[in-house]
Protein backbone atom coordinates (compact mmCIF):
# COMPACT_ATOMS: atom_id res chain seq x y z
CA UNK A 1 0.00 0.00 0.00
CA UNK A 2 1.68 3.53 -1.20
CA UNK A 3 -0.33 6.74 -0.61
CA UNK A 4 0.19 9.30 -3.36
CA UNK A 5 -0.06 12.79 -3.36
CA UNK A 6 -1.00 14.36 -7.26
CA UNK A 7 -0.38 18.14 -7.91
CA UNK A 8 -2.87 18.74 -10.37
CA UNK A 9 -3.55 21.73 -12.85
CA UNK A 10 -7.07 21.83 -14.15
CA UNK A 11 -9.14 24.44 -16.32
CA UNK A 12 -12.49 25.23 -14.64
CA UNK A 13 -14.42 26.95 -17.37
CA UNK A 14 -16.40 23.02 -18.49
CA UNK A 15 -16.46 22.01 -14.46
CA UNK A 16 -18.77 21.87 -11.99
CA UNK A 17 -15.80 22.56 -9.27
CA UNK A 18 -13.80 19.86 -7.57
CA UNK A 19 -16.46 17.84 -5.73
CA UNK A 20 -17.92 14.81 -6.89
CA UNK A 21 -21.77 15.73 -7.34
CA UNK A 22 -23.75 13.15 -9.10
CA UNK A 23 -25.07 13.84 -12.67
CA UNK A 24 -22.39 16.86 -12.70
CA UNK A 25 -18.83 17.03 -14.27
CA UNK A 26 -16.45 17.39 -11.72
CA UNK A 27 -12.54 17.26 -11.48
CA UNK A 28 -12.43 15.12 -8.30
CA UNK A 29 -14.72 12.48 -10.65
CA UNK A 30 -12.77 12.69 -13.60
CA UNK A 31 -9.50 11.79 -12.07
CA UNK A 32 -11.42 8.72 -9.79
CA UNK A 33 -12.15 7.25 -12.55
CA UNK A 34 -9.37 7.27 -14.17
CA UNK A 35 -7.28 5.93 -10.79
CA UNK A 36 -10.01 3.16 -10.94
CA UNK A 37 -9.11 2.37 -14.31
CA UNK A 38 -5.63 1.72 -13.38
CA UNK A 39 -6.08 -0.13 -10.41
CA UNK A 40 -9.02 -1.69 -11.39
CA UNK A 41 -11.21 -1.11 -8.15
CA UNK A 42 -12.51 1.94 -6.81
CA UNK A 43 -10.12 3.83 -5.18
CA UNK A 44 -10.93 7.61 -3.31
CA UNK A 45 -9.08 10.71 -4.38
CA UNK A 46 -8.81 13.27 -0.94
CA UNK A 47 -7.95 17.06 -2.57
CA UNK A 48 -6.68 19.64 -0.19
CA UNK A 49 -10.11 21.58 -0.58
CA UNK A 50 -13.15 22.56 -2.84
CA UNK A 51 -12.93 24.75 -5.55
CA UNK A 52 -16.25 26.50 -6.53
CA UNK A 53 -17.49 25.62 -10.64
CA UNK A 54 -15.21 27.68 -12.85
CA UNK A 55 -12.38 28.37 -10.95
CA UNK A 56 -9.13 27.05 -12.37
CA UNK A 57 -5.77 25.21 -10.51
CA UNK A 58 -2.30 25.42 -11.32
CA UNK A 59 -1.21 23.42 -8.14
CA UNK A 60 -4.66 21.38 -6.32
CA UNK A 61 -3.11 18.63 -4.02
CA UNK A 62 -5.02 15.36 -3.73
CA UNK A 63 -3.84 11.95 -2.21
CA UNK A 64 -5.08 8.45 -2.63
CA UNK A 65 -4.10 5.06 -1.35
CA UNK A 66 -2.76 2.83 -3.86
CA UNK A 67 -2.60 -0.96 -3.55
CA UNK A 68 -0.60 -1.45 -6.13
CA UNK A 69 3.46 -0.90 -5.76
CA UNK A 70 5.17 -2.10 -8.87
CA UNK A 71 4.31 1.39 -10.62
CA UNK A 72 7.26 3.84 -10.70
CA UNK A 73 6.13 6.73 -8.90
CA UNK A 74 7.18 9.02 -11.64
CA UNK A 75 5.21 7.08 -13.69
CA UNK A 76 1.86 8.15 -12.53
CA UNK A 77 1.63 11.67 -14.33
CA UNK A 78 1.83 9.87 -17.38
CA UNK A 79 -0.61 7.08 -17.10
CA UNK A 80 -2.94 9.46 -16.07
CA UNK A 81 -3.10 12.23 -18.51
CA UNK A 82 -2.66 9.60 -21.48
CA UNK A 83 -6.79 8.82 -19.75
CA UNK A 84 -7.44 11.99 -18.96
CA UNK A 85 -9.46 14.90 -20.89
CA UNK A 86 -6.86 17.55 -21.82
CA UNK A 87 -8.63 20.10 -18.76
CA UNK A 88 -7.15 17.84 -16.19
CA UNK A 89 -3.20 17.47 -16.12
CA UNK A 90 -1.32 16.11 -13.31
CA UNK A 91 1.69 17.77 -12.81
CA UNK A 92 3.80 15.47 -10.15
CA UNK A 93 3.30 12.26 -8.62
CA UNK A 94 4.98 11.77 -4.78
CA UNK A 95 4.98 9.17 -2.20
CA UNK A 96 4.04 10.23 1.16
CA UNK A 97 4.11 8.51 4.63
CA UNK A 98 0.62 6.61 4.70
CA UNK A 99 -0.90 9.24 7.40
CA UNK A 100 -0.67 11.72 4.85
CA UNK A 101 -3.94 13.64 3.90
CA UNK A 102 -4.33 16.37 1.74
CA UNK A 103 -6.37 17.82 3.08
CA UNK A 104 -5.68 17.93 6.72
CA UNK A 105 -1.76 17.80 6.53
CA UNK A 106 -1.97 20.99 4.37
CA UNK A 107 -0.43 24.38 6.09
CA UNK A 108 -1.37 26.84 3.58
CA UNK A 109 -3.35 27.74 0.01
CA UNK A 110 -2.01 29.61 -2.30
CA UNK A 111 -4.71 31.49 -4.66
CA UNK A 112 -3.75 34.11 -7.48
CA UNK A 113 -6.62 36.36 -9.05
CA UNK A 114 -5.66 37.66 -12.50
CA UNK A 115 -7.55 40.75 -13.26
CA UNK A 116 -7.28 41.97 -16.81
CA UNK A 117 -6.94 45.77 -16.85
CA UNK A 118 -6.44 46.04 -20.87
CA UNK A 119 -8.70 47.88 -22.59
CA UNK A 120 -10.36 44.59 -24.43
CA UNK A 121 -8.66 41.34 -23.40
CA UNK A 122 -7.86 39.07 -26.09
CA UNK A 123 -10.65 36.59 -26.68
CA UNK A 124 -8.23 33.56 -25.26
CA UNK A 125 -7.63 35.45 -22.17
CA UNK A 126 -11.20 35.63 -21.13
CA UNK A 127 -11.57 32.33 -19.86
CA UNK A 128 -8.93 33.24 -17.11
CA UNK A 129 -9.79 36.47 -16.15
CA UNK A 130 -11.77 39.21 -14.81
CA UNK A 131 -11.56 41.89 -17.28
CA UNK A 132 -12.22 45.29 -15.53
CA UNK A 133 -11.26 47.50 -18.45
CA UNK A 134 -9.05 50.03 -16.57
CA UNK A 135 -6.30 50.33 -14.93
CA UNK A 136 -6.94 50.91 -10.54
CA UNK A 137 -4.00 52.63 -8.46
CA UNK A 138 -2.00 49.33 -7.24
CA UNK A 139 -0.41 51.28 -4.33
CA UNK A 140 -3.98 52.27 -3.46
CA UNK A 141 -4.93 48.61 -3.49
CA UNK A 142 -1.92 47.24 -1.78
CA UNK A 143 -2.16 49.78 0.83
CA UNK A 144 -5.56 48.00 1.67
CA UNK A 145 -3.78 44.50 1.49
CA UNK A 146 -1.26 45.50 3.82
CA UNK A 147 -4.04 44.97 6.29
CA UNK A 148 -4.70 41.25 5.09
CA UNK A 149 -1.75 40.16 7.70
CA UNK A 150 -1.96 37.59 10.43
CA UNK A 151 -4.55 36.41 12.42
CA UNK A 152 -8.07 38.12 10.64
CA UNK A 153 -11.28 37.64 11.49
CA UNK A 154 -13.11 37.82 8.07
CA UNK A 155 -16.47 37.77 8.39
CA UNK A 156 -16.85 40.77 6.12
CA UNK A 157 -15.82 38.94 3.09
CA UNK A 158 -17.52 35.26 4.04
CA UNK A 159 -20.42 34.18 2.34
CA UNK A 160 -23.88 34.40 3.59
CA UNK A 161 -23.92 30.48 3.69
CA UNK A 162 -20.62 29.44 4.87
CA UNK A 163 -20.68 27.40 7.66
CA UNK A 164 -17.16 27.93 9.18
CA UNK A 165 -17.34 27.96 13.07
CA UNK A 166 -14.73 30.35 13.11
CA UNK A 167 -14.12 33.38 10.52
CA UNK A 168 -10.79 33.58 11.75
CA UNK A 169 -7.72 32.57 9.11
CA UNK A 170 -4.38 33.15 8.92
CA UNK A 171 -3.06 34.85 6.05
CA UNK A 172 0.58 34.90 5.56
CA UNK A 173 0.46 37.14 2.29
CA UNK A 174 -1.59 39.46 0.42
CA UNK A 175 -0.20 41.57 -2.38
CA UNK A 176 -1.11 42.66 -5.85
CA UNK A 177 1.88 43.19 -8.79
CA UNK A 178 1.63 43.58 -12.11
CA UNK A 179 1.86 40.94 -14.85
CA UNK A 180 2.32 41.91 -18.92
CA UNK A 181 -1.86 42.83 -19.38
CA UNK A 182 -3.04 41.70 -16.00
CA UNK A 183 -2.86 42.79 -12.27
CA UNK A 184 -2.65 39.85 -9.61
CA UNK A 185 -3.73 39.49 -6.54
CA UNK A 186 -2.02 36.93 -4.55
CA UNK A 187 -2.56 35.62 -1.31
CA UNK A 188 -1.69 32.54 0.87
CA UNK A 189 -3.20 31.74 3.92
CA UNK A 190 -3.67 28.53 6.15
CA UNK A 191 -7.48 28.20 4.86
CA UNK A 192 -10.05 30.44 3.35
CA UNK A 193 -13.94 30.86 4.00
CA UNK A 194 -15.93 29.88 1.13
CA UNK A 195 -15.55 32.31 -2.09
CA UNK A 196 -13.51 34.43 0.39
CA UNK A 197 -11.11 35.13 -1.88
CA UNK A 198 -13.82 36.11 -4.68
CA UNK A 199 -15.21 38.55 -2.19
CA UNK A 200 -11.75 39.99 -0.94
CA UNK A 201 -11.31 40.68 -5.19
CA UNK A 202 -14.23 41.91 -5.76
CA UNK A 203 -14.49 44.60 -2.70
CA UNK A 204 -10.61 45.80 -3.04
CA UNK A 205 -11.36 46.57 -6.73
CA UNK A 206 -14.67 48.30 -5.97
CA UNK A 207 -12.78 50.14 -2.88
CA UNK A 208 -10.23 51.12 -5.33
CA UNK A 209 -12.70 52.48 -7.74
CA UNK A 210 -14.54 54.77 -5.01
CA UNK A 211 -11.50 56.01 -3.64
CA UNK A 212 -10.94 54.19 -0.02
CA UNK A 213 -7.43 54.15 1.39
CA UNK A 214 -5.77 51.04 4.17
CA UNK A 215 -7.69 53.34 7.00
CA UNK A 216 -11.18 52.62 5.02
CA UNK A 217 -10.36 48.78 4.63
CA UNK A 218 -9.29 48.53 8.26
CA UNK A 219 -12.41 49.87 9.48
CA UNK A 220 -14.31 47.77 6.96
CA UNK A 221 -12.79 44.69 8.13
CA UNK A 222 -13.14 44.93 11.27
CA UNK A 223 -16.60 46.18 11.33
CA UNK A 224 -17.30 42.24 10.43
CA UNK A 225 -20.26 43.77 8.71
CA UNK A 226 -20.73 41.42 5.36
CA UNK A 227 -23.39 44.55 4.30
CA UNK A 228 -20.00 46.37 3.45
CA UNK A 229 -18.31 43.92 1.09
CA UNK A 230 -18.44 44.45 -2.44
CA UNK A 231 -19.33 42.77 -5.83
CA UNK A 232 -17.71 38.91 -5.49
CA UNK A 233 -14.90 38.82 -8.61
CA UNK A 234 -16.00 36.11 -11.22
CA UNK A 235 -14.62 32.39 -10.68
CA UNK A 236 -13.21 32.83 -14.04
CA UNK A 237 -9.96 34.66 -12.51
CA UNK A 238 -9.31 32.52 -9.63
CA UNK A 239 -6.59 29.82 -9.53
CA UNK A 240 -6.06 27.58 -6.46
CA UNK A 241 -2.18 28.17 -7.20
CA UNK A 242 -0.50 25.78 -5.08
CA UNK A 243 -0.87 24.09 -1.60
CA UNK A 244 1.78 23.81 1.12
CA UNK A 245 2.86 20.98 3.45
CA UNK A 246 6.16 22.13 5.03
CA UNK A 247 4.33 25.07 7.50
CA UNK A 248 3.84 25.63 10.86
CA UNK A 249 0.08 24.07 11.85
CA UNK A 250 -2.59 26.77 12.47
CA UNK A 251 -5.30 25.74 14.75
CA UNK B 1 -21.45 55.15 -46.13
CA UNK B 2 -18.28 54.21 -44.02
CA UNK B 3 -15.62 51.23 -44.50
CA UNK B 4 -14.91 50.14 -41.36
CA UNK B 5 -11.98 47.68 -40.22
CA UNK B 6 -12.18 45.80 -37.15
CA UNK B 7 -8.98 43.84 -35.82
CA UNK B 8 -10.57 40.97 -33.83
CA UNK B 9 -9.28 38.42 -31.42
CA UNK B 10 -10.85 34.91 -31.22
CA UNK B 11 -10.41 31.18 -29.33
CA UNK B 12 -10.56 29.36 -32.39
CA UNK B 13 -11.43 26.15 -29.67
CA UNK B 14 -15.02 26.05 -30.16
CA UNK B 15 -15.07 27.39 -34.05
CA UNK B 16 -15.66 25.23 -37.42
CA UNK B 17 -13.05 27.91 -38.57
CA UNK B 18 -13.46 31.35 -39.68
CA UNK B 19 -15.25 31.06 -42.91
CA UNK B 20 -19.67 30.90 -42.51
CA UNK B 21 -20.86 27.39 -43.05
CA UNK B 22 -24.07 26.32 -42.94
CA UNK B 23 -25.39 24.34 -39.81
CA UNK B 24 -21.51 24.90 -38.11
CA UNK B 25 -20.72 27.46 -35.42
CA UNK B 26 -18.09 30.38 -37.21
CA UNK B 27 -16.70 33.06 -35.89
CA UNK B 28 -17.49 35.02 -39.43
CA UNK B 29 -20.81 34.32 -38.88
CA UNK B 30 -21.47 34.81 -35.57
CA UNK B 31 -19.84 38.96 -35.80
CA UNK B 32 -21.60 39.06 -38.72
CA UNK B 33 -25.21 38.18 -36.69
CA UNK B 34 -24.33 40.92 -34.55
CA UNK B 35 -23.32 43.78 -36.76
CA UNK B 36 -27.03 42.73 -38.56
CA UNK B 37 -28.76 43.58 -35.16
CA UNK B 38 -26.93 46.66 -34.62
CA UNK B 39 -27.58 47.68 -38.23
CA UNK B 40 -30.73 46.39 -38.43
CA UNK B 41 -30.18 44.70 -42.05
CA UNK B 42 -27.69 42.13 -43.77
CA UNK B 43 -24.17 43.39 -44.11
CA UNK B 44 -21.04 40.96 -45.32
CA UNK B 45 -18.17 40.97 -43.15
CA UNK B 46 -14.76 40.24 -45.09
CA UNK B 47 -11.64 38.89 -43.65
CA UNK B 48 -8.76 39.20 -44.67
CA UNK B 49 -8.07 35.21 -44.83
CA UNK B 50 -9.81 32.00 -43.48
CA UNK B 51 -8.39 30.03 -40.21
CA UNK B 52 -9.34 26.23 -39.73
CA UNK B 53 -11.34 25.05 -37.25
CA UNK B 54 -9.68 24.93 -33.81
CA UNK B 55 -7.19 28.44 -34.67
CA UNK B 56 -6.90 31.32 -32.92
CA UNK B 57 -6.39 34.58 -33.99
CA UNK B 58 -4.83 37.71 -31.83
CA UNK B 59 -5.54 40.07 -34.61
CA UNK B 60 -6.99 39.04 -37.59
CA UNK B 61 -8.53 41.91 -39.93
CA UNK B 62 -11.96 41.86 -41.47
CA UNK B 63 -13.85 44.80 -42.75
CA UNK B 64 -17.67 45.94 -43.58
CA UNK B 65 -19.65 48.35 -45.19
CA UNK B 66 -21.75 50.70 -42.65
CA UNK B 67 -24.65 52.42 -43.82
CA UNK B 68 -24.82 54.19 -40.47
CA UNK B 69 -22.68 57.61 -39.98
CA UNK B 70 -23.78 58.37 -36.26
CA UNK B 71 -22.16 55.69 -34.42
CA UNK B 72 -18.26 57.18 -33.04
CA UNK B 73 -15.76 54.78 -34.93
CA UNK B 74 -14.20 54.44 -31.07
CA UNK B 75 -17.66 52.98 -29.85
CA UNK B 76 -17.76 49.47 -32.19
CA UNK B 77 -15.30 47.42 -30.19
CA UNK B 78 -17.49 48.07 -26.93
CA UNK B 79 -21.32 48.10 -29.14
CA UNK B 80 -19.92 44.44 -30.84
CA UNK B 81 -18.41 43.02 -27.34
CA UNK B 82 -21.37 43.39 -25.65
CA UNK B 83 -23.39 41.23 -28.38
CA UNK B 84 -20.47 38.66 -28.82
CA UNK B 85 -20.08 35.52 -27.18
CA UNK B 86 -16.51 35.59 -25.05
CA UNK B 87 -14.71 33.34 -27.56
CA UNK B 88 -14.59 36.75 -29.61
CA UNK B 89 -13.55 40.17 -28.86
CA UNK B 90 -13.39 42.91 -30.59
CA UNK B 91 -10.06 44.61 -30.39
CA UNK B 92 -10.12 48.24 -32.86
CA UNK B 93 -12.16 49.54 -34.86
CA UNK B 94 -11.27 52.23 -37.31
CA UNK B 95 -12.60 54.07 -40.69
CA UNK B 96 -11.05 52.68 -44.13
CA UNK B 97 -11.38 54.10 -47.77
CA UNK B 98 -14.26 53.09 -49.60
CA UNK B 99 -12.19 50.94 -51.84
CA UNK B 100 -10.16 48.91 -48.85
CA UNK B 101 -10.93 45.18 -48.42
CA UNK B 102 -9.28 43.45 -45.66
CA UNK B 103 -8.25 40.69 -48.03
CA UNK B 104 -7.41 42.35 -51.21
CA UNK B 105 -5.69 45.06 -49.51
CA UNK B 106 -3.32 43.16 -46.85
CA UNK B 107 0.16 42.79 -47.49
CA UNK B 108 1.39 40.58 -44.98
CA UNK B 109 -0.21 38.08 -42.36
CA UNK B 110 1.73 37.10 -39.28
CA UNK B 111 1.52 33.96 -37.58
CA UNK B 112 2.82 32.55 -33.87
CA UNK B 113 3.07 29.08 -33.20
CA UNK B 114 3.35 27.71 -29.74
CA UNK B 115 5.29 25.08 -28.67
CA UNK B 116 4.78 23.72 -25.52
CA UNK B 117 8.08 22.27 -23.92
CA UNK B 118 7.59 21.53 -20.61
CA UNK B 119 7.56 17.46 -18.95
CA UNK B 120 3.69 18.22 -17.96
CA UNK B 121 2.00 21.57 -19.33
CA UNK B 122 -0.85 23.19 -16.70
CA UNK B 123 -4.33 22.43 -18.06
CA UNK B 124 -5.38 25.80 -18.77
CA UNK B 125 -2.22 26.18 -21.41
CA UNK B 126 -3.59 23.12 -23.43
CA UNK B 127 -6.07 24.62 -25.46
CA UNK B 128 -3.39 27.37 -27.35
CA UNK B 129 -0.39 24.86 -27.35
CA UNK B 130 0.96 22.02 -28.84
CA UNK B 131 2.89 20.27 -25.95
CA UNK B 132 6.13 18.42 -26.93
CA UNK B 133 7.16 17.44 -23.44
CA UNK B 134 11.23 18.24 -24.36
CA UNK B 135 13.18 20.99 -24.99
CA UNK B 136 14.44 20.95 -28.54
CA UNK B 137 17.82 22.93 -30.34
CA UNK B 138 16.62 26.02 -30.57
CA UNK B 139 20.03 26.65 -32.53
CA UNK B 140 19.39 23.73 -34.80
CA UNK B 141 15.93 25.09 -35.92
CA UNK B 142 16.87 28.47 -36.60
CA UNK B 143 19.39 26.96 -38.69
CA UNK B 144 16.39 25.38 -40.70
CA UNK B 145 14.56 28.44 -40.10
CA UNK B 146 17.06 30.88 -41.71
CA UNK B 147 16.38 29.04 -45.25
CA UNK B 148 12.46 30.44 -45.12
CA UNK B 149 13.27 34.02 -46.22
CA UNK B 150 12.57 35.59 -49.51
CA UNK B 151 10.61 34.23 -52.63
CA UNK B 152 10.03 30.85 -51.48
CA UNK B 153 8.76 28.00 -53.50
CA UNK B 154 6.34 26.15 -50.36
CA UNK B 155 5.01 22.83 -52.28
CA UNK B 156 7.05 20.83 -50.08
CA UNK B 157 4.69 21.70 -46.75
CA UNK B 158 1.22 22.22 -49.58
CA UNK B 159 -1.51 19.71 -48.40
CA UNK B 160 -2.80 17.78 -50.89
CA UNK B 161 -5.73 19.55 -51.68
CA UNK B 162 -4.38 23.23 -51.66
CA UNK B 163 -5.56 24.46 -55.24
CA UNK B 164 -3.33 27.62 -55.35
CA UNK B 165 -2.24 28.15 -58.53
CA UNK B 166 1.50 29.30 -57.58
CA UNK B 167 2.69 27.35 -54.42
CA UNK B 168 5.61 30.57 -53.96
CA UNK B 169 5.10 32.90 -50.97
CA UNK B 170 7.31 35.84 -49.97
CA UNK B 171 8.67 35.20 -46.21
CA UNK B 172 10.00 38.20 -44.38
CA UNK B 173 10.53 36.30 -41.50
CA UNK B 174 10.48 32.71 -40.31
CA UNK B 175 12.18 32.72 -36.67
CA UNK B 176 12.02 30.42 -33.40
CA UNK B 177 12.21 31.75 -29.96
CA UNK B 178 11.23 31.23 -25.70
CA UNK B 179 9.13 32.59 -23.97
CA UNK B 180 8.52 31.01 -20.68
CA UNK B 181 7.63 27.58 -21.07
CA UNK B 182 6.72 27.87 -24.98
CA UNK B 183 9.17 27.76 -27.99
CA UNK B 184 7.44 29.87 -29.95
CA UNK B 185 7.60 29.97 -34.30
CA UNK B 186 6.83 33.56 -35.58
CA UNK B 187 6.37 33.58 -39.57
CA UNK B 188 5.63 36.65 -41.35
CA UNK B 189 4.87 36.58 -45.19
CA UNK B 190 2.81 38.01 -48.00
CA UNK B 191 0.20 35.30 -47.77
CA UNK B 192 -0.01 31.37 -46.94
CA UNK B 193 -0.86 27.97 -48.39
CA UNK B 194 -3.81 25.80 -46.58
CA UNK B 195 -1.98 24.51 -43.64
CA UNK B 196 1.25 25.57 -44.38
CA UNK B 197 2.32 26.84 -40.48
CA UNK B 198 1.25 23.71 -39.09
CA UNK B 199 3.03 21.75 -41.73
CA UNK B 200 6.16 23.75 -41.34
CA UNK B 201 5.99 23.84 -37.74
CA UNK B 202 5.21 19.78 -37.65
CA UNK B 203 7.92 18.98 -39.96
CA UNK B 204 10.62 21.22 -38.27
CA UNK B 205 10.38 19.86 -34.84
CA UNK B 206 10.46 16.48 -36.39
CA UNK B 207 13.25 17.21 -38.40
CA UNK B 208 15.05 18.51 -34.98
CA UNK B 209 14.65 15.43 -33.55
CA UNK B 210 15.84 13.19 -36.51
CA UNK B 211 19.06 15.64 -36.07
CA UNK B 212 18.64 17.09 -39.17
CA UNK B 213 20.62 20.53 -40.39
CA UNK B 214 19.98 23.90 -42.06
CA UNK B 215 21.55 22.05 -44.85
CA UNK B 216 19.20 19.05 -44.93
CA UNK B 217 16.34 21.44 -44.95
CA UNK B 218 17.39 23.18 -47.72
CA UNK B 219 17.33 19.89 -49.86
CA UNK B 220 14.04 19.19 -48.71
CA UNK B 221 12.24 22.21 -49.04
CA UNK B 222 14.09 22.66 -52.63
CA UNK B 223 12.78 19.20 -53.34
CA UNK B 224 9.05 19.91 -53.89
CA UNK B 225 8.72 16.85 -52.41
CA UNK B 226 5.75 16.35 -50.24
CA UNK B 227 6.14 13.05 -49.13
CA UNK B 228 9.16 14.55 -47.37
CA UNK B 229 7.18 16.53 -45.52
CA UNK B 230 6.86 15.45 -41.48
CA UNK B 231 3.41 15.71 -38.92
CA UNK B 232 0.93 18.47 -39.35
CA UNK B 233 0.97 20.33 -35.84
CA UNK B 234 -1.98 20.13 -34.19
CA UNK B 235 -4.23 23.71 -34.50
CA UNK B 236 -4.05 24.21 -31.18
CA UNK B 237 -0.80 26.35 -31.16
CA UNK B 238 -1.65 28.12 -34.22
CA UNK B 239 -2.28 32.17 -33.77
CA UNK B 240 -3.27 34.65 -36.33
CA UNK B 241 -1.47 37.31 -34.56
CA UNK B 242 -1.86 40.02 -36.99
CA UNK B 243 -2.45 41.48 -40.45
CA UNK B 244 -0.46 44.24 -42.38
CA UNK B 245 -1.86 46.69 -45.12
CA UNK B 246 1.68 48.80 -45.39
CA UNK B 247 4.20 46.69 -46.65
CA UNK B 248 5.08 46.76 -50.45
CA UNK B 249 2.23 44.35 -52.64
CA UNK B 250 3.77 41.41 -53.91
CA UNK B 251 2.08 39.42 -56.96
Amino acid sequence: MRNILLTISYDGTNFCGWQRQNGQRTVQEEIEKVICLIHKKPISLFGSGRTDSGVHAAGQAANFHSPIDSIPIENYPLALNSHLPHDIRILKAEEKPLDFHARFSATSRTYRYFINCAPNPLATQMPYVWPIHRHPDINRLNQMASHLHGEIDCTTFSAAEDKSLSKCRYIEKAVFYVQDDNLVFEIKANAFLWKMVRSLVGSLIEYEKKGFNGEDFKRILSSKDRSLAGVTAPPTGLFLWSVGFDGKRIH
